[in-house]
């Protein structure tokens, strides 16, 4: 049975080289992560469907893949339904689990189920695939990494400094010239909706103005009519989409635009502390600013609202988050506030390859390989080959004695970055000839030295 | 909406504690195929079903857990086969996505998809979960990790030389006192079939004198007489269930019965030339015995096999692996040799928790920790805290200014190493208080020097 092989649309295949640029990206985010004292956490990738159902919307819901349960699925079908072919009805009786959406559902759950065995505040990274039955196109896949960060148990504001932190310390490492990170607070966007007197609109006027970026003030300002605010108030909020030439003074004009309002005024003293501390410590490579438009969208945001952006490069934002006052209360324990970021790995890998960003380090390649003239000298090779490979560097050995110029193409191939040759006479003068494949030149090594030869090399 | 959260049998949460150790076992197996020129790839999780139908016989085809169809899956159902409830026909109708059931039929469909890309021979590792809809009991879960490595591409010996290295250097990292590298070669399985003409029930054979372990030598001559064999046969394979006092005379018997059979000299030199090389070499902790009996049931291996077993441990193979000539044949590329092996990271995990094997650095733990005494102190903590992390080490800052009592507590469950404490007085002389956790002793160390007390303490 002979098939033409191909994978599922919107999934993909890694390659070495794309894996060790992917292993780059994670591993910087993680090591950032765990300096600021995050620990890892792995959930598993198929959920009760009843776990997911519900949390992510309608349309949420019908981009959760659901696993058909073993056996005989159908039989347990009520008639009624089955010969209706009635599919929002059958699917609960024929699938119990599904693939996890996101990393924070299943969180949420995590955090439940072992709130026992944690220590509060939990601070948890978690770097793990998600999928979605999204329609495919350029930048979106079914099956992509999440790289979430969060804090659960406290609403302490010491960690949206952190956040900002470690933003800046991560995309600084990947060398980005340079990034904003916008920084918001959900208080002061209640306040603003407050002192218009729109309170009960807040949500309408969220996603309104989470339109900026894409329909200009002008749409959003449309946008605020069409969902029934008077034209006063709309006029009202014009000062909110101006940012003045430092935060400092868009929070005072924000300051005073609030001040009638308790929540507002709340979310300025949050946002002042966070704005402070993130000055005290200083910044690398990444700028701070608050946009007091800033919402994501995201009902569930109860404090602090972040997104990140590369500065000159045509990308959405590259990282977001924000603080939630009640994640877990869906599943039953009330009252954990929490606060979170995530990498977007996918985009990042886009920009550091646009901007050729990717370390050398990144490059396939092996330290050591070794020329096969054949059985007799094996015992040779493969003696010191292991000896290289004690000293920590990875080695391969050519197969079969083929000729000489398929052996080196393949060593190219591959990255070899010294191809070394122990022939005959080379054994009896136990003395090895390296090639060093960047500059060409060739060198006789004694077998003594062969190790010490390759790790300096290599180190270098 | 309350639920009660739990996740689907036969799966697993990690918690970070988990995540330590089984990270340990995952990076010690990945360096250590790196060692050896093996390069990373990942497949998706999501393959067709038709890319696994088909693959793992019938059993196995039922434990493939299915993915439904998105949207309305019902509707496209052909209405016979609906109005029968045929589960048979009907499966093939609602669902064209599975999650994978092992990484050897998504690599071997990655062989054929990439091959116009890849450099042969390919030596490639995986390390990433699968799928079985299992009956889930102690130590089998339907959702586990394997963790590959396999050369396409060649029949050079010389890898199956690496593998029993590999094998050896991965197990004598971890530091197993004891354990059995089992080799024998499918080849030399055909020969004993052939000489006392049965080649024609090979596989029965192969599959009866794999049950050895489980049902004794009896159980096994019970076992081929059941299926056949006449009793004069069944005799005549009696000298290859003794082991002899070492490999060269086991080797030299078996080489003796099967002197009649061309395949079966050509297994005896095979693995003739794989334990000369491993004994050129030289294993560390690993003994490599040569089973004439080993078979793995798996009807597709040709030659070289493994397994590996603790000593003084109950628990069944913890590796394996071998020789398969035509892998890829089933997806329509003929002709590609190749071995590969599979390291059992859950039982590894079962085996080092149970020997206490485990290293200190798998244990929670963080670096400093700062006392919070209030948002006045706040600068010049996060301003050290920044320093250290800059160092290379792990820091958190209790979130609020609570009693010293609840938060060295904290200190002590997340693993803190050093507690600092920056009070004014600190500040104003510009000493931070520096407590060693593990001991007690606590020393006053001047702002400049925080980092070296750290790093050094923390490298010892």
């Amino acid at each position: 049975m002979s098939q033409k092989p191909s994978i599922p649309k919107g999934t993909r295949d890694f390659l070495p080289n794309e894996m060790l640029r992917r292993n780059y990206i994670f591993d910087t985010i993680q090591s950032v992560y765990q300096k600021y004292g995050f620990s890892p956490i792995e959930t598993p990738a198929v959920e009760k469907l009843s776990t997911l159902t519900g949390k992510y919307g309608e349309e949420g819901d019908r981009l959760i893949f659901k696993i058909l349960n073993s056996g005989q699925f159908a039989q347990k079908v009520n008639e009624e339904d089955w010969n209706a072919r009635d599919e929002q009805k059958i699917l609960s009786q024929i699938s119990e689990k599904a693939l996890r959406y996101d990393l924070t559902v299943p969180f949420a759950r995590f955090v439940v189920q072992h709130q026992n065995e944690l220590n509060f505040p939990f601070k948890r990274y978690q770097m793990q695939p998600v999928w979605r039955a999204d329609r495919p196109q350029k930048g979106r896949y079914r099956e992509f990494y999440q790289c979430d960060a969060d804090v659960v148990g406290s609403d302490s504001l010491l960690y949206e400094v952190d956040f900002v932190q470690i933003f800046d310390d991560v995309l600084s490492q990947f060398g980005l010239p340079g990034f904003t990170i916008k920084i918001n607070n959900r208080k002061i966007l209640a306040g603003i909706a407050e002192v218009i007197d729109a309170s009960d609109q807040l949500t309408a006027i969220t996603v309104a103005i989470d339109k900026l970026d894409k329909i200009g003030q002008q749409g959003v300002l449309q946008e605020l009519s069409n969902i029934g605010l008077p034209d006063d108030k709309v006029q009202a909020l014009l000062p909110i989409f101006t940012l003045e030439e430092d935060n400092r003074k868009t929070l005072s004009k924000i300051a005073a635009f609030v001040d009638k309002s308790e929540i507002g005024k709340k979310g300025i003293e949050e946002l002042s502390f966070v704005l402070d501390q993130v000055d005290n410590v200083g910044l690398k490579q990444g700028t701070l600013i608050f946009e007091p438009t800033l919402a994501r969208g995201l009902d569930y945001y109860t404090g602090a609202i972040y997104e990140v952006v590369a500065n000159d490069v045509d990308m959405g934002s590259i990282c977001g988050g924000g603080r939630y006052d009640d994640l877990t209360g869906i599943f039953g324990k009330e009252g954990l506030s929490g606060v979170g970021i995530s990498f977007g790995a996918e985009r990042i890998y886009d920009i550091l390859e646009q901007l050729d960003l990717f370390p050398e380090t990144t490059e396939i390649g092996i330290d050591a390989f070794f020329v096969n003239f054949g059985n007799e000298e094996m015992n040779a090779v493969l003696q010191l080959a292991k000896v290289i490979r004690e000293a920590g560097c990875s080695v391969d050995v050519y197969p079969d004695p083929a000729k000489m110029k398929k052996q080196m193409k393949h060593a190219n191939n591959i990255g070899a970055r010294y191809v070394i040759m122990l022939g005959k006479n080379e054994i009896a003068s136990k003395t090895a000839t390296i090639k060093n494949m960047e500059n060409g030149e060739q060198m006789e090594v004694a077998f003594d030295a062969v190790v010490n030869t390759i790790k300096k090399i290599t180190n270098e």
